[in-house]
């Protein structure tokens, strides 16, 4: 298969890509086209469907993996498929996997270290929590391994929200080991349960957009309601220990301002948006400099920073 | 019985009080004595008990009503009754009403006008959900009709949150009379339920201070899920129509540095803020003028208003 | 008359159109052009005039009401109209209202409306003060009864004033039965007054600009100080009551970073305050909706309220 | 004359003071007596009649000026005056300007050199203006001379209003000799007239407290529409240039949050805003300097200047 | 040693204390008498000195260590010494180590293990500054060690500042291992150094205040030109490395607001801002609970935490 | 020499320009061409290199000084240079202040002055101090004197940083004659410092840009040290006094969010504060005039001034 990134004038297309994006559009004389984004995991490119009536153009949509015949033209500077016949794939021709971002870091090992850490966790009652989540239920398993942790900013992509997961988690797992003072059992369940209503806020890769849900409900209030549920199902599950693990989730955003509707009033809730905080920032920073590995300078102003940022350098510095 | 507001200097007391507050202490020769708040729905004074070993002192404690026989005293220029004989009452010998604060409202008349209200409710998922609240639902009943709406600030007596819920109701009704766009159903019902949370979030009276559940959860979150409980007891329950009546709950409070998690997306939700808002706002500014009714001038410095208040009047001015 | 919305690619049109704007331009060859913006109260369209020097082109302006002949094209996907003549019309070839944005309810009913309110007004001074305006200033009444409430956000049409006014006076109504505490008198006159000073910050339509008053001094300062010279006319007004309507004047945009120089120190500015605020919250997000009627989604975050908006829905929902 | 500031325990007193305060109280055995507080240009004393009903002591009250006779006590460290006489005083035997906190600059020479700048206005209507507020005006200008410029904070003395406005006009006319931009005429016009309003907002010394338009309407808006009223009767006075003097006095403190309705739009106006706080602050930094005079030190945090502070010194540092 | 925990009303003492703090006062009658607060490492105590012109009370002051001779009484509920005898002590009579509080855990250690860290340096300019600090620099060595991390808020005994910096360096090492973007030479020394600065910000234990530079120039600047004076004195050291350490110094705060002339560019100074604020706030939080380590409820509103705050507890709760 | 702002269609130029700005770029076909902005002293002018590869084509780069020969043609109502050969010239051929924006006022003269005002100080080290800075250090005064005050706001031209340092300094020469508590010495030096950091923070015109160092520790932390640096190498130099110097530079932005990593603690540094501040705003107001002389009405809201501004105008007004 030739990525998209790969793609140069002159070249001729045949290949799948998914279909990011289609709109229907006239030309000036009134002649109907369609405009077409097709993304693969390497990124995307435009392409325009002139005769979008011909017999070889399939009836394909939005989100359909397509194979694309074509021709790659520059058009002001761009590049451009000219899109001559298009066929509607079926699903074992593709591997979605190839045209997603997906997390750099294995799934299934993620997975595994994140059950891993289940197995250390010591009072009865969470661990069968944990365990109701991340092992027994399969189609809570299958969604949050898949899904991203965010629909823009950081770990945009499939594998996210394990990966942030994990690595919130074994952040606060050093916490404890350096302050003794924090309940690790409590902490490690909030850390792990901590984003789980995102598997409802954001809709499935593709799409990987806000449902009704996420927007009228959010994940932070969603994620406590399926902890409640959760524990209903565990007999003697106590209500005490429930609403401190509830009261970790509402108050991970550490602000009224940024949507949490409690403030942290125990120490593993502060603690868990510190680690919260901290990997979603040094995940971002990290993404920025990635999309910018060429620049050796400032990137420019960030607003989430409110800063401009630059790549630091020690080695051979004068 | 002799209120509390007309006790003067030199006055025998011989009556049944609540027992407000109860403190041991020691005075500087060592002696053990006790400082006592009693209350009735008049006010509250300080009480000592200076011989609490007495054989005449029952073991009494703080929540307590009991039968109290004294002198009032003038110390420093206050009221204080010196204790000497107290006994606890059983539950029949006083009427707690008569030991609170309470509605000037008639609460039977409130509940009524609150079930009339649910019977113009149109949508059949709608007002089965508040039926399974305010009608069968004994336990809530009793405990809405008696909470109060705050800890502290505006509607903080017995019967205030039912007087407050009633209010916002009639304005959110008056509302759709005036602006079309809005949907009555949705909003009357989100009206009617918009506090519920706070019977968890209180203690009943004469307590009325926060839970546990209050603090680590909130009254918002805990009537969204309250909600969320009782429509999975409804057979067929639309989730769009839930997750609407939920986010209206959820973004009744308008920001998010007041303590909703999510903001007004839809116009009942909007609505329901304005109405809330302006009943406690209009409802707490009667309240600061009716315990400065003696005063004709400026009232001070407000933080909530952030202003200096002041009594209008138009009558006789020059 | 075919009004703009209806127009279509290929329409040869030959009607009356409000210019609303004129703006001399130059072909890359050097050859002289004007661009032109046409309006009726159906919306806007833009036209070209490729010979302006042409006898059969009137010397016409931006705000005249001009009769175009030409032809309907589609340019880049949008319409245009390709102007052969221009005709300057007179006063009494077309009616204002068919070429502005105006509101949906009667100004006459509503004019009559609002004087019924004035009629039920107990206090002779401030019933004096309201006559004084909006029954005797007959140059204020036209004004006032044309003009909008706002330049561009809630209530942008001809008796948008007029119509805000009388929501905002008839909220007020509803909170004087609602809140025995508030002096009717008082409020409904504040209400009524609030907003005079538009007549003077924007300039009547079709401008419906700010005016240089209105930029230095504003609306909330030049109604305060129209009310004071309206009362220096009546015999023995009282200053305090004076004072009072100009407070609720003053202090109607509830805080400083709002431009009122005064925060609400008595309970009718405070009402007045909520009252303002309700009506133009709800008209703003009732225009909304109005402008996305055929989107049954979720509209886009708007900054003004702060969050993605969504038409709600109920009826039919699953 | 003692003054109080020279009081010494054991002293005799027997002089003229001013009441500042009074107020009768009851003693623990029901006994009445009255505290009082006696007020020189140097500072205020606590004083007890203890036998008020006592033939030598007159009807007092507050802000009267009263001989006393008495003795000074030391009542846990701190002075006392026992007052055994009371006699109320005409207003020929003392000078108000003894019991007051006056200006240290004498308000006859200020008052000449205002006069002198509104000499030096080109501008025919702007200085008929001036001379229609500031000479031809006597009540005015007595007031004006007289009162303070605030409460509380900066030049809260006899002649303050009058040093301030003095103390800004100068600073203006420097800004004018540096900043050839600024319209001199305009700018030390509205300089001049920027505060007017506070001989309306105070009340007059002694009593120096807010009154009641001070609380409903503010000094700025009433100085704005002194400001109108005079124009009002200068024949011809241009409404372009009253709007714009009108403008700087509502612009004057910068900001909505600081109680100005409108920001400054004309540079006179940012430059009439920015001698206004600049004199108030380093006025304000030098009272607390000169009531800390034997400090050498830190002076403890400050909120208005958001900082601890501290006498600079450099003669003789190491 | 008799331990001022442990005193008891009636109990003899002859012990040497910290003089905290000493004032002089005078008796209603004229009799001069002190105010005295004797400290050690387990408290604080008031004391009285009733006579102290008599030959046992020897010319002492704050901050002396003294030997007292006294008797412990109640006075008002509290325990007072009624001090007869007062000497002052020499350098080796005490160990100032049982007078002030101290971290729990032992300096040299920390020390040591700070220097490991030092010692795991590639980058050999970083190297050699941190050397001049923490190996070469014996009086900063010495300074650093004891010196607290804050005046009243986190770490603020002796030995806490060498406390912090560990665990937040610390931290910063476990962020190396966790995020592979992060300069771990950079990082680290930042993080040693990054409160530096506090050594001449405080003063040095047992006074612990700010200094005069303290308050005119602030430990975050001071740190930075402490560093670039070490750095002028090793030969070479690359101009851009220092201003990315200096950088980072200075950004550690986060944000303008917290007193930080630079927001994090870099991804070194966020992730030390990151560290600094955990470190600080949980250790803050553990303090807190230390304080009130017999209160299993909640403890109050916490100013610093916007919230109320609560020991969390998974144990034994039902 | 033909000056920029006098190009006209259909011109022919040759003559030298300063290359601003120049990016390679590809046409549609693949043709590389080169995108050039011109300037000089009376703004810039687009053009094209349309055979970038011709041997009349030096070897040219951004920042160089070029002769230039083409032709000014219209380009979508836009003037534009065809540029067929470019020269690099040498240093000798032009004059850099021909090319750049330049102070309206003469730098020697200011210059001359400021000297002056250093030889009035009278305190012997802040003396020596300026004198080391303005006088002895020739690199130092070079740069000062051509350097910016800025990047883009105000003072963005040669000279400006002198221009607006001598400004600074006379207004406080002018505070000190108005407020006598203020120390000239002091206050004086610190003005002539405050901005000094400026020489590193913005690298030297024609690029005018910040500096690595001026984004990573900023002209106030940089000026600190610069001070402290030179005055080490002045014998004795009292440390107390080089403190306060050095805390009015920190603290001269008057706020943390503005960057000051201190608040004005001593009155200097707060009448630093206020002179830098209102010297900024009117220079900045006076551009925005400047850059509008033709526009007599509103020039739109400006989000410095947060507000619509206009020039006020008052000659010939009605």
């Amino acid at each position: 298969m030739k990525y998209i990134k790969d793609l140069k004038e002159g070249d001729r297309v045949f290949d799948i890509y998914l279909c990011k994006h289609k709109q229907s559009a006239v030309t000036k004389n009134g002649k109907p086209y369609e405009n077409v984004i097709l993304q693969d995991r390497t990124g995307t490119i435009d392409a325009k469907v002139w005769e979008p009536n011909n017999p070889g153009i399939d009836d394909y949509d939005t989100l359909d993996y397509i194979e694309v015949y074509g021709e790659v033209n520059n058009f002001q500077g761009a590049l451009q498929v000219n899109v001559k016949r298009i066929r509607v794939c079926r699903e074992d021709e593709y591997n979605p996997a190839d045209y997603l971002p997906v997390s750099s870091k294995n799934i299934d090992t993620m997975y595994a270290e994140l059950k891993g850490i289940i197995g250390t966790i010591q009072n009865p009652y969470l661990r069968q929590l944990l365990e109701a989540f991340f092992v027994k239920d399969e189609t809570f398993v299958k969604a949050f391994c898949k899904s991203s942790a965010a629909k823009a900013v950081h770990h945009g992509f499939v594998g996210g929200l394990l990966e942030h997961t994990l690595s919130v988690t074994k952040l606060c797992d050093y916490y404890c080991s350096a302050y003794p003072i924090l309940k690790r059992d409590l902490l490690l369940t909030a850390a792990m349960c901590h984003d789980i209503g995102k598997t409802k806020e954001l809709s499935p890769f593709p799409e990987n957009d806000y449902t009704d849900d996420g927007q009228l409900l959010g994940h932070i209030v969603m994620g406590s309601q399926m902890i409640a549920e959760k524990a209903a199902g565990i007999q003697g599950f106590p209500h005490g220990i429930l609403a401190q693990v509830q009261h970790c989730i509402l108050a991970h955003h550490g602000k009224y301002e940024f949507g949490s509707p409690k403030i942290p009033a125990i120490v593993e809730a502060l603690a868990l948006n510190y680690a919260d905080d901290t990997d979603a920032k040094l995940e971002t920073f990290k993404e920025i400099l990635d999309n910018n590995s060429d620049n050796s300078g400032w990137l420019g102003y960030n607003r989430l920073f409110e800063s401009n940022l630059k790549a630091s350098k020690i080695d051979g510095v004068k």
